[in-house]
């Protein structure tokens, strides 16, 4: 975890003091449920709740020290933590995490902390979603041209693109919702996960309180494939905000300034180069995004442990758990707050589309041609030539519009009237259909 | 992809001949639709249907070469596929892909054969969870001993530990549902997605014929956050099977001798060594779920597309589109048989929960001390060391059961009884809620 | 393997047929070398050469569909080969092998493999080398804008450019050495490589008429770090790849215009837009560096073999070692004929450079400020005013010149001459030491 | 980074500290540089020295946490930290850093930084190749089963196996010099790498001071190819971790039970069990070489950046240049002490061996037979019949040993005397040449 990539509310879902009072949790709600099915004592439950919760409540960071201390002996960590926390039980400690292992409680704890981290990001997605829907409605009838290749394609509408980018996060939405499923699931079947010592109805009260549901085939882990999947769901947003991140990268580029990351005063861009205003922001999410996306495997080779289990996804988990959800979630807000406070050069939007002499309304002509009458081949062939003699002398002194090539073709001028070439080359054609692509998107808006 | 892992059904989907059909379908299905809106003649849309059918159908290898040449001289596939289409249907054929760009073919046609390549894949899922499904019945009373870190820790069921992997196999199932419901969409939005060419209602309707649903939004192309969810679904899916493999490989070891892959007449392990017997199907599963794993993150970085599109995706999807799928299929398919087929030793895995001399009942002698009032940690300081004495002796002359370790222990033989030990180290006790456990998965069987 | 991705000189070296002649050269070698150990008649490895020798040469299809056939019996590939061997060879043929096992073949037929495989790529990489060198010299002295984060910095020279990638193509070239080195090792050392029933003699031998080093230790197979090193330098190989075509592709795009890929006559660049002339060359070129790099993590997978060795490398490999090497192969010679053709644009390199008003030379005037003895924070900041007010007038009725601007604050004209400023701002400047640059990467040139 | 998994001599190497240190270092050395070409006033440079150097040798806490604040304005870190110096300096700060872009300083400090991570990752590397050496000789004789695909193969010597490891880990370090030299170069060569404002002297300066040499053609930054090259080598060497871990996982299984890493006095193996001891060190080091594994492909994306630069490669190294060499330093140590303490069964090892029946001498039967005039498939086919004969009575009333049953076969009987076959199941056999193997790889030891 790299602090100046991290929000401190999800880093406070990491952190040893969040955990611990997770498995506290845990083990606490264990015994009532013990106590319950007549398993221990409810005396004994009922110590482990007040004395146990004290002092969890009044952990501090010595706390956390002392733990350490005990685990370096014990090389164990859940039974350090539950040798500090007999040191405040006393007697009925005995009744703790009885004919529990220590799994049940890592594994359930970190269900509830990616749960947990699952609705931070829900909530970054959530800002992206409404920062990029502002923007697309604003701008749902500014022309800007359509790229592919990098190459000036048609013309577009700029909210058609943020909508685009929205109707993609919606998606990435689903898709953290669904790992969210995944992951929320609960375990506290003992050794190898045959109940053998322990009342299905504990692991049922627990997963309830907890927000989760019994997993129903657990050996001694919760089974990884729902990490490995909760992790790819990660770097498919991630992949996301890189794409967003690029557009925004490509059009503040200097030949393109059609739209740029907000620059604060005081700002400085480079130390030897006082005139750059750089998209670092965008970059930034660009290297994040390989960041998280490299978890990706990791989390998925972590799926094949041995038999009941091993302990190597442990030290994965350590890692990714936090590196991923950190960097994601500061990757979200960090996007949603350059989309929001992004500036748009509508003029320059329009300057481009027109920059290279009309060719850009070739689709349009070939269909006049077609409808004409002429094959595809033959229209086609019409085309790129007129397409070719403009674009080649861009910027040259023998330059003409692509329009008065068209006119000036034999094989043009007499099938289609200068009217129609106009009408076939009004950007406007291209923008009468945004708004019910957005309707798709926004409902109605 | 390699002959040898690979399934003719699967391979076929992804042949030349399959996806000219699909292109042919996807055009005569617009024509169609364009009809209807008036676009086009409705002559000119049956004349496609018809001519363009007869020639689809009569297509050879020879055709096939024919495009290959067309594209040679044009560099652009789709464009060599309607001359060579053209070519049977005659002048008509200017009305073939009017106002299309041939993402809207090219795409549409990928949602196609992945839709077509998720269904054989969700056969294969099917067959390994009936496998599973089979013998975690069969044997949901077998015994064995279930281990963590690789050491034996407390008796499971051989059946259960199959039904953990049904269940896996389970959720991987739902997995590719929710993957293939991502990539099955249609996107006949022209040159840069605006519909300013193309009626929606013509998306519409092929995207209904085809079984697909509109794309809300496609800039030429269908965006790729959809195929990066796709591959890494399978990837999750691959690393499951490796969880399964690593299990049978594991109990095929030598020392373990638990399970075994058939092993066919005839067949031969080792050119130099005529003993041998190797798990080479689950070690090639393991193998193969390597590959598949591999081409996620390359679906990934396909997804942050140049503005409406650049074409870097294509190249990785001619290879990852084949290959991860015709290699899913072959491994789920390999998989089923080898379940379906495993040799199981019950009296080998009986053998091997009583090989440590007890010690794997140490957890129901912990409960027993807790029970008896010893705190947690005097209790595991008790067992452990009279585990450690049966486990350091094991194969020596000293050698002593933990039984009777414990027994001649005062420690313990003051507080429990010889009974109260015998009962809890019955391996019946680990059997008693496998059953219900079943029924969790299997629901009642 | 795509066939439209691969050459067909390395697809040869992956077929079957190559595959059986190493492996009857390195049997035959063996036979060579155990009858000067004594171990085989010396008669017998004269049949073994001449009858085998044979029946390689005269090898067809129909062997390969025979050795298959064995194959699916056997379920061994190397036993199913020498069976077929031995209809040839006759009695003699039970001094084949002699001792060996199948790794030994196996895994120094791959060595061999990846040598050819290894030679033909950098044939690539020198097609690559000779294509830079000789366009960057032809550009050393063409001035083109620097630029970091997509914004224009000062300027540089397109030669440079090229340079730059001319030295990562060479810091390639020593990668693929070492990793050529890395895999030409050989292995004839028995099951689990004691020499049990092999003179380390034979191996020497084998090695030494292969181009081969004797492996060190080998355990059956030849450790797989080798490969796993093997196929990470072709991932940077791919990655260096992927930035040239990158710089290419953001060179072509219809804002920049500095370069383009060659356009073929006859070639279209879209069915829906006849204007269109795309990179699609250096696109592909991204894609096929990401499937590249794709097999690098399994690669690494492949490391950690079970004990002596298991055979979860082989799928990986069966599906890697062609693809990669094929993909690469193809990769280097397509950036190789792109470079050599790509048509360069000086005029535009030069009308970009001063596109912003002159607003590069900001850094320089930079120095001048501090040479005249103010602090770098008072001079960042006015001329940081000055560049953002030339900047944001751009396209605009009141735009001026930043020269112009500096001239007219007092902060800057009280101190710096006009003829400093100007100096200061002739591109030039910059140009000055690219000839002892590239005297680093090409020698005197 | 996870403090867990961290030694606190590679962490120092990546704290603030030590960065601003380094940056401090080559700005003082390019200032004098610039003295000695003239560029900026001698004693300019000795101020520079002198004052910045007692700043930078009295900083605190309370420093960095000064510049975070510069930074926080500026958005720009090497500014941020200038300011700071600056006001330690005084005037002469002008002269600071003139004519030098940020990236001078960041990746020459880079370069420094992995320098003395290779350095430490170095010592670690020959830690754990003392630690096989001497386990190696120590049982180079120690005869134990090798295994191909779990399956007991034929006989080797433990010392054989850690001799292999050895061998890895000797080509580890190779790579990781190689990588270590990739990486090792300066860079001071202005905003886009022309020297428009440095003359070269001062690089060559700087880089000769700091064990560096000058990066042939920079572009504003040191190419990443460098850093891609020099993170695979670390994913390859993880890798090598890996496999070594895994052998120990198997021979520490219960089943096994031929080595185990240490247990401390008062270690708890599970909260459940208390008679469980995993070899948790072993797994853990599996999970931390998926970790960095994982950092290869992002790496990788760091290559291709944008033009002459963009900053995306940033935020990644941020993370993996510290995690990446962290881990891999603590995962060496702890190897290396794993393997030192290696508790080593031999007893085990020669009862495993014998634990089939002596099926596993069936390869060296196989000679007999060969020699004895018998064809491979006949022999062959007598032999697997006699040792499954063996294998699939293991355990059970009927059972008699492979050497019985050949006996008792007519097919060899006739052919092979008892004495030969009792030759050829002498384990020392496969010893026999275990000194000369590794002397290949020690030398005369």
């Amino acid at each position: 975890m790299v602090p100046r990539y991290a929000r401190p509310q999800m880093v406070a879902i990491w952190q040893d003091l969040n955990r611990y009072r997770i498995w506290f949790e845990i083990e606490a709600l264990a015994a009532e449920a013990m106590a319950a099915t007549g398993d221990v004592p409810a005396e004994a439950a009922r110590a482990i709740r007040e004395k146990g919760g004290a002092r969890i409540a009044a952990m501090t960071e010595a706390d956390v020290e002392r733990i350490a201390e005990i685990e370096r002996e014990t090389r164990h960590d859940v039974i350090a933590f539950l040798t500090w926390l007999a040191e405040g039980i006393g007697p009925d400690s005995r009744f703790v995490h009885l004919g529990m292992t220590s799994s049940d409680v890592l594994d359930t704890c970190l269900a509830v902390q990616l749960t947990q981290a699952s609705d931070l990001l829900l909530e970054g997605i959530d800002a992206v979603m409404a920062a990029l829907k502002r923007r697309a409605i604003e701008h749902k009838l500014t022309p800007t041209i359509g790229r592919s290749h990098g190459i000036h394609a048609e013309p577009t509408s700029f909210g058609l693109k943020l909508a685009g980018h929205y109707a993609e996060f919606a998606r990435n939405r689903a898709r953290l919702l669904a790992a969210r499923e995944e992951i929320a699931t609960c375990a506290i079947s003992g050794a190898v996960g045959t109940f053998a010592h322990l009342d299905p109805a504990i692991e049922a009260h627990v997963a309830q309180k907890l927000g989760l549901r019994p997993e129903p085939v657990s050996t001694q882990v919760i089974p990884r494939d729902r990490h490995a999947a909760f992790f790819a769901a990660l770097g498919v947003i991630a992949s996301g905000i890189e794409r967003l991140a690029t557009e925004v990268r490509h059009l503040q580029r200097s030949e393109v300034r059609e739209a740029e990351e907000f620059f604060h005063p005081g700002q400085k861009g480079s130390s030897a180069m006082p005139h750059k205003r750089n998209p670092v922001l965008s970059e930034n999410l660009t290297g994040l995004a390989r960041i998280v996306r490299g978890y990706v495997v990791p989390a998925m080779e972590n799926v094949a442990l041995w038999h009941e289990r091993d302990i190597s996804h442990s030290s994965v988990e350590r890692v990714i758990g936090p590196d991923a959800t950190i960097t994601l979630d500061f990757a979200l807000h960090r996007l949603a707050g350059m989309i929001e406070k992004l500036t748009v050069y509508p003029e320059r939007m329009a300057e481009n589309i027109e920059s290279l002499g009309g060719v850009v309304h070739s689709g349009e002509v070939l269909l006049l041609l077609a409808r004409a009458g002429i094959s595809r081949e033959d229209a086609y062939r019409i085309i790129q030539r007129n397409a070719m003699a403009t674009w080649t002398a861009l910027g040259k002194p023998d330059f003409r519009r692509f329009r008065d090539h068209l006119l000036a073709d034999p094989d043009v001028a007499g099938r289609i009237s200068p009217e129609a070439i106009d009408a076939a080359m009004d950007p406007r054609l291209h923008l009468a259909r945004v708004d019910s692509i957005l309707d798709r998107v926004f409902g109605s808006h």
